[in-house]
């Protein structure tokens, strides 16, 4: 049975198997599972866009979603995450997606529950399909990766995105750099990769703006909203000076006129929408994966080319 | 692309092909988009009536609804409502529902969203699909507008209902008048119009009363209920002295003993549940027209042609 | 047309029906209405639990959902109960679960709403579907009532399922006693039937624990979670003292290591979780029931032999 908690443990194909199935999707490929299954979106931190992303994923599919609300669920009366999760698989949940402000909190289910997890974001830590729909949108784009300079810019420290990207995309041949405040900066990354905006802004195939967590640090920083846009934020200036060919990514909610420039929000260089369009393929493609690794490979094989001929 | 933002745009032979669709639909007419739809119902203001209805609509049309919670959105985090539209549209939904309390919210949408809006009411301003099915409910008993006296009574100030209906039913050749307490009476109405309930009991086919918003202006109006009540309300005094044939509708949820004694919410005469009937039939009809501007005419001419033969 | 309201109404027969029905389901058995069905879930008190279950059920029956939050809702605005439903009647929707902490709240409903309603837990009062749950986890295990003794153990007097199954149990032959702290023992049952847990657990053929309902009456019982469990609680060294091929139930949540020791929530005699399965086909079942009783009994039995014909 195949979980998706974190991009480190994907190996370099199977993140490739991901990207061909996203894109199939991208291109129309009409994929379901064998018989009625039932997917439930248990996310303990607010998020619409995830939330809606894997719900939209599941519903063309084919999946029913059974509703979940954190905030009216027994985790009211204290019911632990796992009696939660095991609730729900007894019920006839197939499939969990689950965000959860724990680092880790998969690690108490695994191995202990008998469907598949996706991890839709944990603490600071991983956020896997976030990163997959990264990579789509970078491979649409360049189609490989290697020789690729990616430059992650703000606040990493409170980055689940950073994190994963840097691993997943330095394991695929990228070459990632960093920049933003000082203060952000994250001491487990390697220092010598980090470089000021003005110089990164010329080198980078793709400049991937992280968001300002105001909800997490209010009164650390110190920046105001122009302060940090002009000091780390992509201006309209800077991004005159960017590379040919290259691109802006962000993985949204975008503070306007902070991480970017209100107008380049949907300029020709940004890929900020086409991201939550890859959002839903590549979480259409982790699903089938699961899904195919409950109902069986072979079994699937015909059922899956059965399927493709009759959506031909 | 056609939107549904007020009936103030929508020209009178618009109007009736709506109220004819509806009428099919009340009917048992099947009509169903050509491929697997998404619509997603953005409710910023509590209102479940309204929401169900058209969650019911678009699942009789056989879309998938992605859920929405205004809640736990990324609203909270401070996202505007043109992100958190084109991030819908971005993960696929192709038709938004909006209820949201600022008048005219939009008018920073459209000509900037590439998806059809229906708006499910905004602010004190508009809430086309109510006045859709007011109307349809009088066409459905009357098998007309012009020649008939319609009747609004109550808090015409607040209520979006009174200014949306007023101006649509004057263009489809009904004679409006107005009725209610001085101090809810709004100045940009014609004052020759208003009336004393006791008058305009006697004269008129259809008596749309309005909800008292206690909620809107609590300290304001100094009336009790039992006083509201015998002053403006329809007690069972009035209801005797109506016009043959003529109609009480409200748009609910009702005050019983306010605006209606609590024995005629389901009197003869009432069509309030009626109403809520139609609302569905409508709204149906409005989704239907939003996604034949999107499918393109002539090719939905001969999918609805064939579609209906298949229900027959 | 057939509520669920309270188990004393169900006479036996119609008891074994469900439970035959719900085996059926277990089994694997297709059953659908025979037209487009809605239901809705109106739950005025959290649980997460029930209401997944009802909803998977409704879906596995092919029925669409109509989302109702309580916390939304005009019920806000202070509607009342029976314009709630009676609204939801009016927008097509065609059944309604309904759980709400008023006692008998379904008085104010039945003869006055022409759609079937299932109580999912009233007040102190009764829970039906939990009650046929129960039942069915036994009948599948012992494959009769008569000669079981059922032992129901902890706070009798704020527990929907004491009431319910103490009479339903002794209605379907079953001998039931009682345990638990005597503060808690409810003056409405024989005290005759009472006995201390630790004679209870050697001639129980059930277990029936119930929860410590912290939130209900957290200063009144003065208990710690530890010393509950030592007095009342199922613990490791009562569990070895249990009848052979006895077995342990439990409405959930459980508190562990309360109620019951933690290692044996998924113990060999545990059917904690079997229960939880056991709550979505039942539920199939009473829906199934409710919704025959407006088909009309003979259209269904054709339709009925049809589409099990249909599903082999």
């Amino acid at each position: 049975m195949k979980h998706l908690l974190t991009t480190n443990e994907l190996k370099v194909e199977e993140i490739y198997q991901i990207l061909e199935d996203a894109r199939k999707f991208a291109d129309g490929m009409v994929w379901k599972p064998e018989k009625q299954f039932f997917a439930a979106n248990l996310f303990f931190e607010a998020s619409t866009r995830t939330k809606s992303s894997f719900d939209v994923a599941e519903k063309r599919l084919g999946l029913d979603v059974v509703p979940f609300e954190a905030l009216t669920s027994s985790v009211q009366k204290g019911e632990t995450l796992y009696d939660t999760v095991k609730t729900l698989e007894a019920i006839g949940v197939n499939l969990a997606v689950i965000r959860h402000n724990q680092d880790r909190y998969f690690d108490e289910l695994v191995g202990k529950i008998d469907i598949p997890i996706i991890n839709g974001g944990d603490g600071c830590g991983h956020h896997p399909t976030q990163s997959l729909l990264d990579l789509l949108t970078i491979y649409q784009e360049f189609s490989r990766f290697s020789g690729l300079k990616i430059a992650i810019v703000g606040d990493i420290r409170h980055s689940r995105v950073a994190r994963s990207n840097a691993d997943v995309l330095t394991r695929m041949g990228a070459e990632v750099v960093f920049s933003g405040p000082k203060e952000w900066y994250d001491s487990s990354l390697n220092l010598a990769n980090y470089s000021p905006i003005d110089e990164v802004i010329e080198e980078a195939d793709v400049v991937m703006l992280l968001r300002v967590q105001h909800e997490r640090h209010e009164k650390k920083g110190g920046f105001s909203a122009g302060e940090y846009h002009q000091k780390y934020g992509l201006t309209l200036e800077r991004e005159k000076r960017m590379k040919q060919g290259s691109i802006i990514m962000h993985p949204a909610p975008v503070n306007r006129n902070v991480e970017i420039a209100d107008s380049l929000v949907e300029c020709e260089r940004s890929r900020i929408f086409k991201q939550m369009q890859n959002g839903v393929y590549v979480r259409m493609a982790v699903i089938k994966r699961s899904i195919e690794s409950i109902q069986g490979g072979n079994q699937y094989e015909t059922a899956y080319s059965k399927r493709i001929l009759h959506s031909i």
